[in-house]
């Protein structure tokens, strides 16, 4: 079956009812599906100007990395959602790069930038659909922000665990602790370090790549006590 | 001499143009000047949304802060910039607030923020001013978030002290220590060793509230050298 531009496009963004008709013609044209694999990168800063992403079926996770290698994740997208950075060549404020790279396989809906330019600047709807988006994104990069630098260690481990059990409904968390630390910008051994802390207080048992929660009141607490 | 807001609002904004004649005399009757004393605050979490600033005079600082109370320096609004934060109820996409503290004695050009929300709402081009600007600050908080995460404290201190000099065209900073700690994130106490550790090296001189460089090459090149 093939897949309706037109369909996703109406759905999905507010501008397509304020773009005319050849326009949306050739925003079809110009725009195609991507497949990702689990791990793979969609976008470097060293890589060129890729284009407006959407998440059809997958997630993705946004990241910078310092010279030494160390990660910090700033959010992630999921199904559904429209990311503007790996297309902020197009955008003269945005003046810092990301990592992006699939946290599952993907298929994204892409449009390619050269294009996007041009009708962004024809098109003050579309423009701002961009500039809205990135506002958005901006909220959750604060947010990662204050949670790494305004949070004790312990607290932010355990809302991160906290928050996963929640959005998984699993009590039992298919983890490593490089992949926890680079979620929370912090090293490997300092995740270890206090992983082995929880489960001494029997609020966690660890094995190799998972992390069961076996007290969750504990965890809660944990989390949201100043 | 009477303030001229047409003449000022033109010069500034780009979607002056793009709005109506009544729109115009409507935006004008909703703003006003409004003047801060040096370490006053302009806005602050708990306040309500105060409106769009526009810097005639003076500088502002954007901050946030911890339940401990420890700042970050997000960026400074300097003359001619606009900060839209304070008007962030306006935009859903905006889930975070921040403290606005003057930094100099400042006059700031204000428009409401009822006004605001209206004509953004009818004037698909001043909605982007608004959006395009945030976008525009996302960009300078990633600036400071990567320096906050990625850079050993020397270096970041460095970068300071060398950016001071060149911003001021002054050897002879007058900063206190703690005044540096909160533009930095950091201890005022971290501030002061690293600090110690510069004069025992004859980068600098310090004494009561000021930073004398007397090896700016030194500080360069601490900033610059990976």
């Amino acid at each position: 079956m093939e897949f309706n531009f037109q369909q996703y496009f109406n759905r999905t963004f507010p501008f397509w009812n304020r773009i005319t008709d050849s326009q949306k013609e050739e925003y079809i044209q110009n725009s195609f599906l991507s497949n990702f694999k689990k791990g793979q990168f969609v976008h470097d800063p060293m890589g060129q100007c890729f284009g407006m992403l959407t998440v059809y079926k997958g997630q993705l996770r946004v990241f910078i990395q310092s010279e030494n290698g160390k990660e910090v994740t700033l959010y992630r997208i999921d199904e559904g959602e429209t990311c503007t950075l790996a297309t902020s060549c197009i955008m003269d404020e945005i003046t810092f790069d990301v990592f992006i790279e699939a946290t599952r396989d993907s298929t994204l809906v892409v449009t390619n930038s050269s294009y996007l330019n041009r009708v962004s600047e024809d098109n003050v709807y579309v423009q701002n659909f961009i500039y809205k988006q990135t506002t958005e994104k901006f909220s959750s990069v604060m947010w990662s922000m204050q949670q790494i630098l305004f949070l004790s260690f312990d607290k932010r481990l355990a809302s991160y665990l906290y928050d996963e059990v929640i959005r998984t409904n699993e009590s039992s968390l298919v983890v490593t602790h490089d992949e926890i630390a680079k979620e929370l910008g912090s090293a490997r051994e300092v995740v270890s370090r206090m992983l082995k802390y929880f489960q001494k207080e029997g609020f966690v048992i660890l094995e190799r790549g998972k992390v069961e929660i076996v007290n969750k009141d504990a965890i809660r607490k944990i989390a949201i006590e100043s």
